[in-house]
């Protein structure tokens, strides 16, 4: 079996799947789609064409799984309902409270055009979410922990340049290694978001910009930074550039339960991830779940999935057989 | 729904589920089935029946999942295939390199008796083989490294019991700290058994034996010790007793693995257990998995299932809806 891939958008996202296709021997890449004018992308593998996003529909045939790398804010909202008419199609869609939503019109017209949608692929949402289901399901008394970082967040990141005098700004949300430690000691801490995480800032003001009004601002905002503990840095445009262009990231999903009669005994399920390049390893969970896509497409499901409703042996690239002997 | 759960066998196992049954409140406990005469056996549970095993297929049609809590050796063999014919069964069977022929002959059982088996469930095999399995797919390119302990080992603590003039022994598996450094470096390093645990050995030698030709057995013995580390103490009986009856285990799965166009960005996923008890723990994922078993057989599913077949919302209580709303 070969799973014949499309890429719609190449941005970080898009080059990921290319990438990860290529580690891949049972995939191949058909294609990539985008709305910039076609012969102004050069992409990373030869002999692969970049198609407009207008013409899509006409190789729709010459496509198993189309990869949606758009955004979550309003391309994916779009974009998904509308190819999962066509295609089989996976998405990062990562806006969590608005994935039921996602979830009905994607169903809708997977179920329309007999195909099959992964929605919301990744990490998180995506493995972390398989994690939390999996640890609260052996684990029912008990207390679920996410952790995020160290990592750049894109939205914080996004709100500090709007503050008035920011040129540019990146923002490292940083796990506190004393809530970690109190989580996994089974003591199942209540924490408050300032006691889990440090939200670290590096700013680049205009010149004569007024950085204490700047740093007050920011630290005073609400929903974003007011209930943290938040460092702020001045530094360089050129700083900003070599020390902050990195797309590491990570977390850790953490629950800890009791069991036992007298509820006596304690357990703590720790999953992490420690991660160079964040749109890398997103593609790379897509691309497993692209292969669970097409799986189940020929086996003649259709509607809507997520990372809960897909098998976990519908991901690899091996059978039953050599999975229940190499792996179990 | 309430899931009807029958136990055969009530060791320290069966007494686990008889916990983890407690906590699930859509499941219920309606007999314990024992080799042993029935009327000798205390439960925890009031107002449970307990029963002869040879009466148990007068039963058959007021449990939903019978969970066996045999022993690999010989008692699940044998029981797994018998029982799958009347009931849909959950075992823990592992032994990992006869998991092959007891999913065969299990399987076909189950097929013949319209049941659903699920085999192989707790954390190693189980939990550990599910995260394997994801992680060696979203990341093909890389390296799985699984280290087990701090916990006893039941096999090497039998081992010692087998040499002459020990009266009892118990040995823990450690994993190295270094070894564990080098892997989450993502280094990818090649790591010997030696350098990856280390086993320590409490000992009760009987009174005027040779201490040290025990200890010089031990350390020699092919399989078991040789290739390891391996640490000898001689206790009393008492201390023993007092100090080493703990059922605490654990452990850790790591995958090493490379992403980008030149596999330039390294990843880290990490899995792991610290436990209190090492078979309430196995009979939590249990109880989840028996779940999942009345599930597929109320859809029609057939046959034997392990934990890489299971989609895994069968395991919640909670609906898709809740799940996708609450914990995607």
């Amino acid at each position: 079996m070969t799973v014949k891939i499309g890429i719609l958008g190449y941005g970080n996202l898009g080059r990921g799947i290319e990438c990860a296709v290529k580690q891949n021997s049972d995939m191949e890449l058909k294609a990539v789609f985008t709305r910039r004018p076609p012969e102004s992308l050069k992409i990373l593998t030869d002999n692969v064409p970049v198609y407009h996003i207008d013409d899509i529909l006409n190789h729709k045939d010459e496509i198993d799984v189309l990869i949606l790398c758009g955004g979550s804010a309003t391309d994916l909202p779009a974009q998904t309902p509308e190819y999962a008419k066509y295609f089989n199609v996976v998405d990062s869609f990562d806006t969590h409270a608005k994935i039921p939503e996602h979830f009905e019109n994607v169903n809708n017209s997977a179920k329309e055009g007999g195909k099959i949608a992964v929605i919301s692929c990744g990490w998180d949402p995506g493995m972390f979410s398989l994690n939390r289901l999996y640890a609260s399901a052996i684990l029912p008394e008990g207390q679920d922990y996410t952790f995020w970082g160290k990592g750049v967040s894109q939205g914080h990141s996004d709100a500090i340049r709007r503050i008035d005098g920011v040129l540019d700004a990146k923002q490292y949300t940083i796990p506190k290694e004393d809530a970690l430690e109190a989580v996994r000691s089974g003591a199942n801490p209540t924490l408050t978001a300032r006691q889990k995480h440090l939200r670290e800032c590096f700013v680049v003001a205009e010149d004569g910009a007024d950085k204490e009004r700047i740093e007050n601002e920011i630290k005073t905002m609400p929903n974003y930074f007011a209930d943290y503990d938040t460092v702020v840095h001045f530094i360089t445009m050129e700083e900003l550039k070599k020390n902050h262009s990195a797309i590491a990231h990570g977390g850790f999903v953490i629950r800890s339960g009791k069991t036992g009669i007298e509820n006596q005994n304690t357990h703590i399920i720790e999953y992490s991830l420690k991660l160079d390049s964040n749109p890398e390893f997103t593609a790379s969970v897509i691309v497993a779940y692209a292969r669970a896509a097409y799986k189940m497409y020929k086996e003649g499901s259709v509607g809507c999935k997520t990372v809960f409703d897909i098998p976990p042996a519908y991901l690899s690239y091996k059978s039953s057989e050599e999975l229940r002997k190499e792996m179990l």
